[in-house]
């Protein structure tokens, strides 16, 4: 993640418009100093968020200086010190509730993955995010998904395809319908079908698909069907030369995952991180 | 809320953007007919969002029709239908994801706000949101909160001047900064000032402000608390003409609301409705 | 006003687009060295819009060097020098008709309101301007009512609410009004309400409203008014614990402001200094 | 004009935000019946901005009926009704503010226009707007002039090249800035100079310039200058078969615009209309 | 292709902006009435822009009607007609310029792609674009090189990773740079590496790129290293359960395509249908 | 051109945003340290958009250093160094590819307009483009028409009036639609109309046009009809002191330029310099 594209600016002056609309009222009641400000972490986590603070306050005032003292993805005690402001009064506090309110619900994120991670350590299985966002701030939560040390699946409807039972319902079937996509698709994007038999698994490897989303497929019917599917890729691979099949499940409870360690599956998908997590607490103190 | 304000547009479509980038990907796949789909819930809760989805389909296709069964506010069960749409798959796939983020983002806030505001049921204090919301969505979820039975604190910086800790620790004293306020703000706008001992109580009271906010002051504190400030107010009214007090309390335990019942504040706020709610789940099925 | 703000730079960067459009056609004709210029008054006035300036040429180019000579808010007389230019001819070319239009379009709002003050000068009444201001640019018009002097009402329609003639038309009354807003309205939010007999103010004061707009009520009617309402609104407090009133006075002949003096009103709002006064001309000329 | 482009939809909706910022809190007073409502003059003038009200409060609600009584140009009387509106009370209340301000605005300029264009009239001078206009919104101001019956001068320093005191100061001299001008600008582009002595204007007439504007000139000297330009750009065209010279005349005092009845002067430009008028007062009311 | 994106609204505002900016100055020349016209073609072509035609018109004004008589990648010949256009002269003339432009412009781009594909027809080898596209105009370009049956690399940067030889040099390798990639990139991004010899390509394969780049290799020398790639490929897939190899040509000469037929590379990528095609021509004319 | 305008860093922003994405997916392989590069021409040509690439990598990131070897409009050779790049990989990959795009793309409009530049030197005819250009770049695209020695013709339907064949057949003849258009655009405006016949050319020049555009008329046509047309405007100078005629041709060949040297008109417009180029070719290569 590099922090100078033009779509960083871009959100951070509308965050900024949010919270400030036609100017800080208490701004006249502040000292013209410089004060010194520092960030204290009120439970234990891993940071997220860093380089937009700094950006952030560099776009209120070039006069701000932020020292991170946590880089994003590392792990902080309850109690800590996360970083520390330095600036005239009125811009730490024009800044300071929406600096906070972002790298509080990224760091949220980045700590209910680190905290799935770690029951799949060792298993092989990666965890994955899902396209269930908060609107305007995928990038970021993608990015805290990383931090937290998961792998991101595709960005949107333009970065894979997915088919799943709507689309199914809707097509002519899964091979019509692997077809059309790849005759419009450019042709680094893969495809990725979701099943519910292991008629349909056969079905779509065999139309080539690149992935298969077994979705609510419990462990245990999972270590049986996972061995099958993947002799089938490799009987596609020789005969046909097409790809390796990537398995993926979801539907999956997260406090179950370590059930998933045998089963052979290359990942789990969750949305749990972004959907079932809370923001950790830091709050900004003057010095 | 009325939902006809060019915000709104825009809001959807940086969202539509952000999932759909250069296209949907399976769109070729899907059949040009008319299908049907309906939303079901997969937990208990309060629904928020539903103007929103109405729009969001009408911007990808005025063609889609979307029928609420549920009305922003209701509570609805587990299992229920919470919408119907209309329309060519791949606007239904198009939009799909984009309507289900948000309207489970917003009624989860929703859903925990009504859990909140059910425990203070009869004590007469009301509970309030605050600015820790996330950025880019400040105004939904306060509607969100609304639709839950709370009430809205100020929407930002702008909106009415909070003096807290560090303010006071820049600023010259509560009655020069809270002068200095009303200078400059618009007469309409409230000065809050937040209050660590009844001295900085007294002295925010004697200097007109509008509300005091107490953070972090146990239940048993407030009971002697209160009435003392209340008749300060009283008195500062019957000497001066100034303005009734506003007594709020933050930084308080969500599973401890009731013990604040016979306190006598006016409002408790809280973020927890925003940063330690979980999303709703729906899900949308074909017919 | 604080100026870092990013809606200042959209603003800059909108106004510079409107005339410079595809690029100044005089451009090729100037040298590339370093000049100097300044802005001469050719009237007496209160400056307003020095910040905008400063920040206007630095977004054009960083070279330029603008040295304010007088503040926003004071006053000079004509033929004075308001500031000093340095830069290339190219960029002081092409920001100069921009700079001057925004400073002597506030700068003629703010000389007018200072003149309007002056009048009220030791009344103890207070001039407010009203939501009467030029389409884009509220922001800044009401920035230079308080250069002037003046105090702002209310930003927006989401920053108090107001209940006027139509709304009382179109409701079902001033009390059941106040309630349905107090419902919805963030719990900073004031009530205002529009009265033209004393029966309804009478209605309005025990509804809770927070202040009065007393429409068109002639000095002499005024005197006898007020009174009246400042004892409703003592009882009110007496009985209910409620709000201090706000006694506003509005369709009042600027001409005739010290006719208000003694009345006991807190303002007087008027549209006057925005869309009744001239702009204050400056030139710059070079050195 | 036509109001069917892009732009205009974007100034609308910019205005919006602006008035209604989070939304209007009276909004939930009024009932959800239709209503009727129109506008009435309070003073005399001439109209303008009836289209952009019409397109105003389409964008906010489809379902609100503008019936204009006035075109824009039109004359219309005190207490005359302008226009007659019917919709629901929020929207008719939420775009109120921000029509009126732009027809206000607006007419008042057309007003001020049709004053001192009645004062030419007969005299074969025409009388021309400036780029005095206010930041954002010069393609209304300069329509507003056309409404009042004047012209428009150019809209920006890409739409024709003038070569003004500073200029002149900060080029080698007006034939080769003329020069330099017609190497980069495009062709359809005219060249003015603004000249002081007669020296200045032949030298300009002889480097080919399309015009001359001769400020701050009175009108005696006029007589005898005019006719001494007029020959000297009749010798270019026999000569060099350039074009004919427009003669521009400016710094004129709006109060004695008779006087240069006979000076043979093609056209007065004046930032009067705009930067020395009144707003004109319509009010909204119930029917 | 969908239409219905905001994106696509946001394009055609940007680009009628760009052509009509402060107004049409022909529009009081023309009459009121409704009239007809047609788009003929001066040139055989494939056509590409239709739907986009048909959302120009319409933003301009709701009553203009577009009939498309041919559908995008539809060949047609000159002197044919394209499509037939009904409104009022003044939005048939406003749209245009830009309607043509972009049609036009697509047009060749989608021709240019036909001839090349038909180059290749019969030998399996697909044609496709590069990221050379005219700034701003990816979107559409690529979608013309669809209609011209080509397909489509990478839409950008974050759409697959491409290692070509300034990456390679400043990075720690091949392997190294793979890995790196992988640990960030969505899982569903491919990762394709650009060799300029045998000994690279066996590294980048070994290492598990998705794809090969072969730049500016000769077809007689392809058809040596082809089957070598595969074979160290489908050894990687025996041994590792890796992906299968894509293999594609570029730095070809566009009029050499035939000599590639036997040399086993799945796709030649060129920029030429974009950087080397002219515009078809198409000319508006009136019924 | 001056490049400091906002419109350069929004069209900037823009087409970064397009290749960038959601981030570069080899960033993560890339060196910290600081890397040198260089952009080498592949072919002989013309160079343009120098200025956009600096300010491209600036926008990127501050840090790099882009040293420009050939000025705008500078011939270079094949195989020779156009500019030097200094900073760190991420960046330079970043920006490599969208500053290729448009300076590629530019050179190759700079490098044909003056290829035809120079088949009319010596004939006294200037080359100038038309409102045909790609959407979204025609500021930028008649800029590069600058750099390769042609003029520009009008920027938009905003920036001269042209009466085209589609024109006249939707107006009410020549005289009146010239009037029109004289009543509502600026007086700097000029009117041109196209004309197929002496009968229609005398209509125009007598109705005051600026000038005539001669639509495919044959070099051996002109020679007969241009002295004509001038005896006519001379004529209307004589009588009716009106503007000098511009005469231009229109509906060219390109190849055909050296035909109409004697033909006696002042310019011909052509869209070949954008319509017919192919880009120029160059290459970023590490140091």
């Amino acid at each position: 993640m590099d922090w100078n594209y033009p779509i960083i600016n871009r959100l951070l002056d509308e965050w900024l418009d949010e919270d400030i609309g036609h100017g800080d009222l208490t701004s006249p009641a502040l000292k013209k100093t410089t004060v010194s400000a520092h960030w204290k972490a009120k439970e234990d986590g891993v940071f997220c968020g860093g380089p937009l603070i700094e950006r952030l306050f560099e776009r209120l005032d070039k006069s701000v200086h932020v020292t991170l003292l946590r880089k994003d993805g590392d792990h902080f005690q309850n109690n800590t010190r996360i970083l520390e402001l330095n600036g005239a009064p009125k811009y730490l506090v024009a800044g300071e509730r929406t600096a906070l309110n972002i790298a509080m619900h990224l760091s949220g994120i980045a700590t209910e993955t680190a905290r799935l991670v770690a029951e799949l350590e060792g298993t092989g299985i990666r965890l994955a995010d899902t396209r269930k966002t908060t609107p305007g701030l995928r990038l970021l939560e993608k990015y805290a998904v990383r931090c937290g040390g998961g792998i991101n699946h595709r960005f949107g409807l333009d970065d894979a395809a997915m088919l799943k039972e709507n689309h199914l319902a809707w097509s002519q079937g899964i091979a019509s319908a692997i077809q059309a996509i790849r005759k419009h698709a450019p042709f680094t994007a893969k495809v990725i079908v979701e099943v519910e038999t292991s008629v349909q698994a056969e079905e779509a490897i065999r139309a080539g698909a690149d992935g298969i989303l077994l979705d609510e497929i419990p462990p245990l019917a999972l270590h049986a069907l996972v061995p099958e599917l993947r002799d089938l890729a490799a009987n596609r691979r020789a005969n046909q030369g097409s790809n390796q099949i990537i398995l993926e499940a979801s539907g999956v409870n997260p406090s179950n995952l370590k059930a998933y360690a045998d089963t052979g599956i290359d990942l789990i998908s969750t949305s749990a991180p972004i959907t079932k997590s809370s923001w950790i607490d830091f709050s900004m103190r003057f010095d």
